[in-house]
């Protein structure tokens, strides 16, 4: 830990096991990448798989984010899952549970072919677990057009916000006629919708093993 | 629209309409935000309201993040709604459905009391409605900790992802064994769960009419 991934913040939140950020990763889908450019930050939705230490992105050759990340721009990726509303006994203490990894640093382009291919094959295993086997290699052109980047996971802070309100002694004395507690937020898939050439094929076994 | 809100890649996902943004900004909860520090960008999730034609944020008078975003440092707020996975019959084509909308520029500190009041009140109203009238009022001190910022929306971008994959006709005729098409994401609330005090009170029924 440094002095950029140190919680100054509520300390108390910080989770120092990389396993427990692990795990925040593999929940996730999507992480907000940022950037600094002449302006000043740009913030984007990617689409990441965690490989052993690393995440990995991919994009196409033609997107400014992926060839200035490619260049070597210091950045910073942020995956939020969030769990659930806290209601309190004030406004001041009411609140969130969410769950908030941060990874800082430099993506490295992937260029050697079969690590590429390797890559996005992981890719594509994380995000739709089961289908790879599936489909078609990916054809030379679109191999070309992908561009494929690993973020180390060195630099990195987690930071968990869980349980109930945390209200003061006066305002449960004061105000316990209040409900008070958490509502969980909860993220599930609804029903498959297959496209018009799909129609006469079955859904898949694999995508009722899913979570979003 | 200028260079930096203009989408370069995919522009046809470009959406112009600022009812459009509103309707994404209404419907989400936290937006990324990023700003630049000695070390490059740094992203982190925050809560927000839109209120007008601003993003609301209020955060820690101790906030490292706060502070810089009350010195009126450039920053980008993003917000993204995914929607669903598309699963293609390619690698190539797989993706997801998402809304993501972005806010650039600087934010302006709120101290007029009456008017951080109000945004204080907007704010609570936005993340958790109706249960404003039921709150006590805040504090002196609560209020003294708490820093209002106001984003003005004045230049945002908005994209939108949405329907079936976009498969090849090749693909179409090659892989019609493959079911393609999408598996939407929902998100909703779980069932309430109140804390060990509230454990005699109803869960009020306004509740009941929130969407995550």
């Amino acid at each position: 830990m440094d002095e950029r991934t140190r919680l100054r913040r509520l300390p108390e939140l910080q989770v120092d096991e990389r396993e427990a950020l692990y795990a925040v990763l593999d929940s996730g889908r999507v992480a907000h990448v940022g950037i600094t450019d002449a302006q000043g930050p740009v913030v984007l939705p990617v689409a990441y798989a965690r490989v052993d230490d690393s995440l990995v992105l991919h994009g196409s050759t033609g997107s400014r984010l992926f060839r200035t990340l490619a260049d070597g721009a210091q950045t910073c990726a942020t995956v939020t899952l969030l769990d659930g509303l806290v209601l309190a006994r004030s406004a001041f203490e009411s609140s969130m549970n969410y769950r908030s990894a941060m990874v800082f640093g430099r993506c490295r382009e992937v260029t050697d072919k079969d690590a590429k291919e390797a890559l996005l094959r992981r890719f594509t295993e994380s995000q739709f677990p089961g289908r790879l086997t599936e489909l078609r290699d990916s054809s030379p052109k679109e191999f070309a057009a992908t561009l494929v980047l690993e973020l180390p996971i060195e630099q990195w802070s987690l930071k968990v916000s869980s349980g109930g309100p945390e209200d003061s002694q006066e305002d449960i004395a004061n105000q316990g006629h209040l409900w008070a507690g958490v509502v969980p937020i909860v993220t599930e898939f609804g029903e498959p919708r297959p496209d018009e050439q799909a129609l006469g094929v079955a859904t898949p076994p694999y995508v009722s093993g899913w979570t979003p």
